[in-house]
């Protein structure tokens, strides 16, 4: 089976820069992906000349005349751009053209115009946005990172739900474990909405192990932790921030003499096999989920070997069926008379039309 | 000037084999120092002797036939363990023998004992738990840090006045810089909590630098960050899980084979400068700001090493005035009005019996 993704070649800091030569490096060892790059036709094809693969088998260019910002707002990119390259690679999945969309963009916007353009699962009120972050024995699937700032129990069962799904389809595993952040692990911890979500959670059928707090992320305590946007944004930030000064520290103590750079060559093999390890490039792509269809989202700042890894998550997405298990997953875990009222009458698009800048306004550009 | 601290020599996770060893260390280094060694006789003395301090003229021991257990309950340490370590060494700094209090116990039951013990100051209806963490050019402080897991807008706004007299006090600096902490530095991001205590902030005379978001934290971008407790304690335990797994991999990678042990052999003096300069340990001793008295936390499995860092903390902030500061910063910036009420009323103790668990069950005893 061919893999088709589309590939919003304006996203992102860098642009056609980044994303061209990702996607030219990606067809080059997926013999079975075919990727359409998406944006302004000049700068792709000057990217793909330069990368030699303007007669690339698979790779297709899509024409789309505007480009969201980095700084439009979500107002901009759903209502003016409508020939722009996120909304134009997002309706090629509507269309089924293609199976997913990687963007580097906004991710206000992003989230926006694929709500608006693919609509929410059934059963799903709010889509999250979804991302592996490391642990000693593999990763730890976090979510919400950013979309949802305000969050009732429900979603927070809900995004538990959906965590389950992508970690079960992409891992193959039966049951996944699943935390629920806060700031202790006895049962009386938390607020009130983090209270009533541990009820819901254990009163569901997922294979839920109780309370995790901050540091368990890193431990590897559950295959998905669940949070509302507003904290897994800030724990998600401040594990950048902290990696970003222990990386400088170490450049810093190594860079002070003739007699530690000396040291730090001699050290070398296992200073990169560390660095490759620990490479932040590597986790890149965080999936918005809870939509009919796959989008992936890249750092605004990925470079082409970041990007490249968001290609790779939508990639692995497709490949492992993530939006079928989820669309089943939604349909056996619903109420059924919330489904119908929601499948009647469109409650995540009518959500987004009664208040439409609360979940979008909160997302960081940078999540 | 003798500075006078007690020691609630019983908490923690290993009790006096860590808290006297410490404070031994202590008073050999700082001439000008008083400790009251607070909890059960015999295990303190048997410390000392193994210390050969029995008869140093700058520690007393000070009886106290009770213990506060890591996993006490806060309504057992408040109600029926009235002669505990912790209790009898806050009651001393009430007393005003000495000026403040350095305890490793159970961050729900200090948090309480302190807070019928002491009272709250004038102005404040929330005391909050306030930490430095590192930063490339110091240190950043940050509030809350797990006592309130809900917070109003205006709570916030007296952590950060809070904040800006505890590093005006212990730095010297006229005007330190404040941060809320947010998922977007835009004014529109956040909550409607997070919103408004923005702009009670915006209007204050504090150095408000606007939101700023959790990779701030570690880039120094403010002096004194803001946040309710839930995010404040996710942020710093994400930090803690963060550091440990690096630090494990580093190990891993190091001790990989003969070579890879030589490599670090070689590099031991760079490993060693790395390690100095990020040790947490260091960063030991918060401090439970808003109270009628210096009160400082230290981590619940503290070794001697860091616990000598909380008594530190305390000495330095009886050194600086802190306690005077607040107060007169709060008396400065309270509402007459409001001020008046709660002088009347002691709304903090009525808060604490209208609503016993809530602000305290959410503290995390590793906070």
């Amino acid at each position: 089976m061919t893999i088709k993704l589309t590939i919003d070649c304006m996203g992102g800091d860098h642009g056609p820069s980044v994303t061209v030569p990702a996607a030219v490096s990606f067809v080059r060892s997926h013999a079975d992906a075919e990727l359409m790059l998406v944006g302004l036709e000049a700068p792709i094809r000057a990217q793909l000349k330069k990368c030699k693969a303007l007669d690339h088998p698979a790779l297709t260019v899509v024409p789309a005349s505007e480009v969201v910002a980095m700084d439009d707002p979500v107002e901009v990119a759903l209502r003016k751009k409508k020939d722009s390259s996120m909304r134009v690679a997002l309706n090629l999945v509507k269309d089924e053209v293609a199976q997913a969309c990687i963007s580097a963009g906004n991710t206000g916007a992003l989230m926006a115009v694929s709500r608006y353009v693919l609509k929410t699962l059934s059963g799903i009120e709010r889509p999250a946005i979804a991302s592996a972050l490391p642990n000693p024995r593999g990763y730890t699937m976090m979510l919400d990172l950013g979309a949802n700032v305000d969050c009732e129990p429900q979603h927070l069962l809900q995004f538990a739900e959906m965590g389950h799904a992508l970690v079960s389809a992409l891992e193959g595993k039966e049951r996944p474990t699943i935390g629920l952040l806060n700031i202790g692990e006895e049962v009386i911890k938390g607020n009130e909405t983090i209270k009533r979500a541990g009820e819901l959670l254990r009163a569901s059928t997922l294979n839920f192990r109780g309370n995790v707090e901050g540091n368990d992320i890193y431990k590897g305590t559950a295959d998905v932790i669940v949070c509302d946007g507003f904290v897994g944004n800030v724990a998600l930030k401040t594990s950048e921030g902290l990696a970003q000064m222990l990386s400088e520290i170490i450049r810093e103590e190594f860079g002070r003499s003739l007699l530690t750079k000396l040291m730090a060559f001699l050290a070398l093999p296992v200073l990169m096999r560390f660095k490759k390890r620990v490479d932040h490039r590597q986790y890149n792509g965080a999936a918005l989920l809870g939509l009919r269809g796959l989008v992936i989202k890249s750092h605004g700042s990925a470079d082409a070997y970041a990007f490249e890894w968001a290609i790779k998550r939508g990639y692995d997405a497709v490949k492992n069926g993530v939006l079928e298990r989820l669309a089943r997953a939604m349909q056996e875990n619903a109420d059924p008379l919330a489904q119908a009222a929601r499948d009647a009458g469109g409650a995540g698009h009518a959500n987004l039309a009664g208040r439409p800048a609360e979940p979008y306004a909160a997302v960081s550009s940078k999540a």
